[in-house]
């Protein structure tokens, strides 16, 4: 077993820098198409034979150091009773937005066995496979809490944070069942053999500073709080991090995963002490020419040494139109030039 | 005349702190909406008489401080020779995307007073008809840039990335003559009576702060060291600034404008001694209730004490479903609890 990946999410001694990439089984490889051309994203997610086919296909390919469970932070939407669709182009759409107290009250905190079990079936066919540390995941309660508000994707989040601001009493309310959720989602996620896994705040960003601390903040800190008590290290990956990194730094996991619009730099005086970072090459970079996808990594690996551990990773999720070298270049390179303490 | 808000820029005393919305012309009044039932968006914008009408409502029935000229960003990019079209759904399209030399060719650096003199006349109407000071604007040169590849708006802003990644010296070309462009519509503007000038950065902060200091940021800043010579105030208002507040500060400006996603107090504390600062209340704060309103300004205003000068602004423009009356209670709570030097 390639330990590498754990070793550095707790800040110790590596060979080399670990790295995964966000997104990794995905559309910008040709044996994932492969796949998918047979089923629909919701029956991939949800046929554990599937899931653990694609989730395997980029270890070997790209050689990275961890996997990651093929799923969609949605699926557990779905379970606490909102129907779920994707739609090739619009994106995902959940049936009936919960905007009332009704809405609220209406949704359940599923037991991940009874109504999530491919998920846990899913892991369990992973950890017999895998020569790496597979990684569980959850959307974060915020991040949640806006596609259960908004009933999909949003450009203003407006229902959200009207609801944030003009029912503050609810929107506690709905948070809190959110957390409870993923509490325990990721909970069954670890005990079914999950090694490691990641909160996605992937709508964090679109907070002030003042919201994220007072209103969204101590509901993640409780969730992080509840999985720290697991032995596995809890990464909190923070989409558009830069304005909110003084409060992020307060939040107690292992890692803190960070986007591509922050220096990596600036990241690392900040948060490095405490924890490990995971990122944050922006994914478009492997758009570029070899020579400088090999520069912007060694860049990053040189900012992220004053951390105490770095996963190297992409700011956010890879693009379908990726070519698969440009992501091998990524992976080669971060091997290539990566810390060796 | 009020010169508050002009005072404020440069960073003079003020008897109270100004304010304006940016986005303050628009659909969330009903006096704008009965002019635009009669014409579209781009005719509103072309026709000087119109254009004026709907820059000056907003002065009385909010009693903000100044004025900017009713118009698009892109309506320089049309001038430059790329066809033009809104859509009330869709937003902007701009047929035939720049991605070649061949398409950087063809584009123009227009003559204002010959392409869009209308813009001219709208400022002249306006400075016989205002008490406050009037802003002119442009869209930053990266900005436009990304409307110019994609063609319209984007997610991931896939082509202009690529372009800039794959064929930096096409890039560099493109925003050569996007920021002779800037510089001669600005310059124009200010001799016929615009008293400030605002390049809206509207997405600057989808680059790295690598990306922007090394491949953006010179252009950006030539613009307004060209500005400069003229005697009004230049605003640089950057969105998504939190990543990028330690290049933007070497701007050279005399304001900065942020968005909401950046704590004032961390904004004033790093570039509050060489500038004014101009913002950044949540725009979706005006959804909530009077009171809560009322304290987010109050926040807001404290936290921007230490800036030289506080032009108090929304982080982003006022969305369309706004109510009239939070705007009115925003204007009055930063005249009410602002700062008396």
């Amino acid at each position: 077993m390639n330990d590498t990946f754990l070793r550095a999410c707790r800040g110790e001694k590596t060979d080399y820098t670990p790295v995964w990439l966000m997104r990794q089984a995905g559309r910008y490889m040709k044996e994932y198409q492969e796949v998918r051309a047979k089923v629909d994203f919701l029956t991939l997610c949800k046929t554990p034979e599937l899931a653990a086919k694609v989730t395997l296909q980029p270890i070997d390919i790209l050689g990275v150091d961890a996997a990651i469970l093929f799923s969609d932070i949605l699926i557990a939407v779905e379970a606490m009773g909102m129907p779920l669709e994707f739609h090739d182009k619009k994106g995902p759409i959940l049936g009936d937005p919960v905007r009332t107290k009704a809405g609220v009250d209406r949704l359940a905190i599923p037991d991940t066995e009874d109504s999530m079990p491919f998920v846990l079936e899913t892991i369990r066919i992973l950890r017999r496979e895998l020569t790496v540390p597979l990684i569980g995941f959850s959307g974060a309660p915020w991040t949640l809490a806006t596609y259960i508000i908004e009933g999909g994707s949003s450009k203003n989040f407006l229902h959200t944070k009207k609801m944030m601001y003009q029912n503050p009493g609810l929107f506690t309310a709905l948070m809190e069942k959110i957390t409870a959720t993923v509490i325990e989602y990721l909970s069954a996620q670890i005990a079914a053999g999950a090694q490691a896994v990641q909160l996605f705040d992937s709508w964090a960003g679109i907070l002030t500073p003042y919201d994220y601390e007072k209103t969204i903040f101590p509901h993640v800190k409780a969730a992080i709080k509840a999985l720290k008590k697991y032995d596995v290290p809890v990464i909190y990956f923070v989409n558009d991090c830069a304005g909110l990194l003084d409060v992020v730094k307060k939040c107690g996991a292992d890692v803190i995963g960070i986007d591509w619009r922050v220096d990596m730099a600036r990241a690392a005086k900040k948060l490095g002490k405490k924890y490990s970072l995971q990122g944050n090459l922006d994914p478009l970079v492997l758009f570029a020419a070899k020579e400088h996808i090999e520069d912007r990594v060694k860049d990053i690996l040189f900012k992220a040494e004053p951390a105490r551990g770095h996963i190297f990773n992409l700011g956010h999720g890879i693009l379908p139109e990726t070519p698969v070298e440009s992501a091998i270049t990524m992976v080669e390179a971060v091997h290539r030039y990566g810390r060796n303490d």
